[in-house]
């Protein structure tokens, strides 16, 4: 088959590979029909994540048609078309048994494209199939599934449940790339009195705002200052939940100067840098902070609102590409700046 | 009357000062029976909380006798002996509202010789008196009680309750002085597997094993290292949750490096400087951190576990003097390295 | 002054009787600007309630305009235009302190119009003014902040919070009265995937519709199951959350038929009678029970919504009369299957 | 092998029947070390329980060795001293996902004794061993493991967390059987000012003080008034958690008059049939009523509470038999009234 292979920093080429093989009772195989990729997969290409190793083929965010399944696997079956979470559950190690499979300890977590083969390739072994595939409704796009595999679960858990996000609350979304628009989605439905979405860039703004904030600001050198927006917009108090979607310290710092005593920073981006937590005034705040890896334990229950046409996440697709130009599908994705990319598809 | 006024950084005496009156027709005036001095005293003496203003009467943990109240007070009376909480509230503001006095928005939150005049004197004007002041039951100790005014509830709060302590953690308390210390008290409600207590000095780490802590680590430059040793105790996780109870960068970083994923740092302790927040380690390991000014929304329940004999807070004082020699007593206390000095209290 | 008083079972008139004056400083007097009926009223008038007795004025939601205030009230004053909440709160008792103003034990819960004069009248006397008056931003209109005093927090509290809507539940309400009606506007904001109502009478339901019902089931003798029509929309689990509108043993038996396990039945109606509860089968079926009273405490939340037009209670307004028209405004309000009233509004 | 076989109502006996064998990959083949009988293995007995055929080898409360597993087991192997859940969960169906494995949807759920062979035998097969089964240090002995097979962690999960106990709250368990007897073992888990038990059998009382009681009730035609001591106890308030541990109307009526307004009432006992709900009375009270089946999602923290002496449930062990005495273990348990078994372990 035919798959994106990593082949050590800034090295990545689409080539033929072996098909993979049921390795485990548990695994299920899975012909890949549609595919994006992830701001992760750029970290990777840049060679900031030491664990993936020459020769891996990347991608951890696909849905597919089961070809195959382990003896052990109960709930899908092959044909059955289904979503490939990014996140893979034992389901009986402590931390599966709480829901957090992000944490599994016995050969779960986010595996795909990481610590084995991910799923930019034809067909893909996905481990623990029964906690990991979601069997999807035929009403269902594939473009619309696929943004349930990481972005949505992760804006959703990590940002607005870690967060707190309530009806009347004031909440602010900082970065409005796909990870903070999918904040923006999801975090309406829990009706926020505003959602303010602050980014460096424009056409991301607008995006936002499509999407459904109610303010947006755009920071930088010669930008607004959202600590006294957000002070003006909320009587001086603060945003009652501010979520970080970018993953540097300048943005976390940004969020812990934007909450309101009482409030939640949930950040949810990926952080290479130690930030500078200013507890000098944030110790007698009242302030919750939250960390946290996607878990995917909330894929179902978005499942069913986009089926019940309560979420359309099909609407951060920018670019589709077919399967076998998935480097170009990179170039494109890579020049976000340029192309004004989002989540770019490729489809069988 | 006489009272303990600061005079400026470093300066301090036991003055005839005018006796308080009623300024409010919420206010007690209450006669202090017995009053406790707090390390945040010995900051405000350094100069390090420039709202104190030269002529301030210091303190805010007391017990005392109701002298008069004003018009608009309906839950105590003259001659009630009462606790005097750290913090008032108003108890219709909006954070009030919530229970988050410590928050008050109105005129409450803490104040008592911090932004009004405090408690170690012999008289002092309590605002808010419905919510500030507790009667107590005879059976209760002044020792006891005045322990309820700010350490208890703030370790109990901020600490265990933020900190989410369940049947069965493992929870670990870096600092042994008496926020701790009653930490480690307030923490055995919630029958902890384990509660581990890392702290410089081994007077303190003794006076930890004491109240009920399982594992002391004394860490320093010649000391051990807690981080390996909680990781031992806890089967590689670390601690399910941490509490901060010192107030400087390097024991909150401690901190979130002692956490398991999924844990929770409750900082408790009162900070001057900024800590470095490793996100880099930290965003993938759903810790969550909370911070928070004590709210004393426990105190009724805290009083209640005093007078059914599951927790003593008197074992806490360590020295008793006479009111008159509050200035004594302030010697001793600030120079707890030598005199062993936990609370000090001084009774009429 | 005018107002509408209760002469025992069955009797009312719109009288005379003396104006209301501050009785304690904590009290505010309102005039009374818009007011509408309960079926409380209703109740009351039957002679259902005997803590209510002959010479009693009526009513306890209204709009109105602060004339005076007492010595000890903080947060409004004369001229303010108010939200007068159905019910007042000490503020300092233990319930209180916990939000729970609905049990206040020092004079305070629902007592307007029930164990005092209430707000059918020119003017009303207040107590605990601070926690009982909400001051109206102008571009909320009279009819729809007056649908905030009791139905909008009622239903929101004891129903959708209590019942812990969540994003994705089936939500069942049984009951489209106005207190239903106001479950189905309140429990979108949690964006339920479904909102199933029952009643016996088809306007009702085409309400509930226009509301964001989006599946209505009319029971009775000659009508559908909603036992087995739930059972299908949810394959056969049951609702998430069954919430009960009506206030007779046949609905909170049926509500607790509707629940799937797992699932919260949160009881809103005012019962007169004993239920039946099948422990036989809910026994081993992870069922939650609630019951409560409103406590208004998310009172200022909804106001915030209103304002930011996420809510329009004032869609429940079918009929307004002048003030003196109140005696036909019960007239119309109790003839309700002629006159399809939901809520009839009196306006000065 | 021999194993205590039911033949209908009233019959039972001591068999030889064929040993079991793996049936599925998930399963594991235990041999029995000490295996205890329930009261709901004298509900099966009396022929109330129809889902239970005869033929069916009852029991749901082991402790074993491990001799065979399915492909599919990972965390057991043959030789581990296991701990046999009374509960087994697929894992992955909705409810297990949620740690609801008693709602399992999948084939869990209690089955063992009940829809197939249980565990009063010499060897049994233990569906979803990854799941099902716990290995136990060595320091726990078989007597203390077998009490958390069910009765543990259904005291705990379906009384004390359901009800919510916190530190300074009223307690009152009503039934002091073995289950209501461990719900005072592990409530004390939370420190409660008071638990309060109501039985009619002085003895049972006895125990209860012995475990940890603070006050006990002797009910019944001749006794005392729970409800009026209940309410002297608590200042008029009643009791913050009340839980219901026999399963017949009465004793749950008496709960919901003994919980305080705000308070929850815990249902763990098993029903035959249907109470009465007051909520003519109740609607008011803002009370949280819940019913449950255990999930055993406690049962790894019970067991390390045990390993470290928090909690010993062998000291509810009244008798112990070998296993081939099984018959007369029966008639010893149900004769509690004369023989005062709480708890009869028969070991191998």
């Amino acid at each position: 088959m035919r798959a994106l292979v990593y082949h050590g920093s800034g090295q990545r080429s689409w080539d033929e590979v072996p098909d993979p093989v049921l390795a485990d009772e548990f695994d299920a195989i899975v012909g890949i029909d549609a595919v994006t990729i992830c701001g992760t997969d750029l970290h990777i290409l840049k060679g900031d994540v030491p664990e993936v190793t020459p020769g891996r083929i990347l991608g951890h965010e696909a849905v597919g048609t089961v070809e195959a399944v382990g003896s052990a696997v109960r709930s899908v079956q092959p044909g059955d078309r289904v979503l490939i979470s990014c996140i893979n559950g034992c389901g009986t190690c402590p931390p599966c048994r709480e829901g957090r499979y992000g944490q599994c300890r016995r050969g779960g977590g986010w595996v795909l494209g990481h610590l084995i083969d991910g799923v930019q390739a034809e067909y893909a072994r996905v481990p623990f199939a029964d906690l990991s595939l979601y069997k999807l409704a035929p009403t269902i796009s594939d473009e619309a599934a696929v943004m349930l595999a990481d972005i949505l679960p992760t804006s959703y858990e990590v940002g607005v449940l870690a967060g707190g996000v309530r009806p009347g609350d004031s909440v602010v979304v900082v970065g409005a790339g796909p990870i903070g628009l999918a904040a923006v989605m999801t975090a309406r439905l829990y009706s926020p009195s505003h959602i303010i979405v602050v980014d460096l860039v424009p056409r991301r703004l607008d995006a936002a705002k499509t999407l459904g904030a109610d303010i947006v600001i755009r920071n930088g050198p010669d930008g607004e200052d959202p600590v006294s927006l957000v002070r003006d917009l909320t009587g001086g108090l603060g945003a009652d939940v501010a979520i970080e979607a970018v993953g540097v310290p300048e943005t976390f710092e940004l969020c812990t100067d934007l909450v309101a005593a009482g409030g939640h920073v949930a950040n949810v981006g990926v952080h290479g840098r130690a930030a500078t937590l200013h507890l000098e005034s944030l110790w007698i705040k009242d302030v919750t902070i939250t960390t946290g890896l996607v878990d995917t334990s909330s894929t179902a229950r978005l499942l069913q609102l986009v089926a019940g046409h309560q979420l359309d996440p099909s609407v951060l697709v920018t670019q589709t590409f077919p399967l076998d130009q998935m480097m170009t599908a990179y170039d494109v994705f890579a020049d976000a700046a340029e192309s004004g990319a989002l989540k770019v598809v490729c489809t069988k």
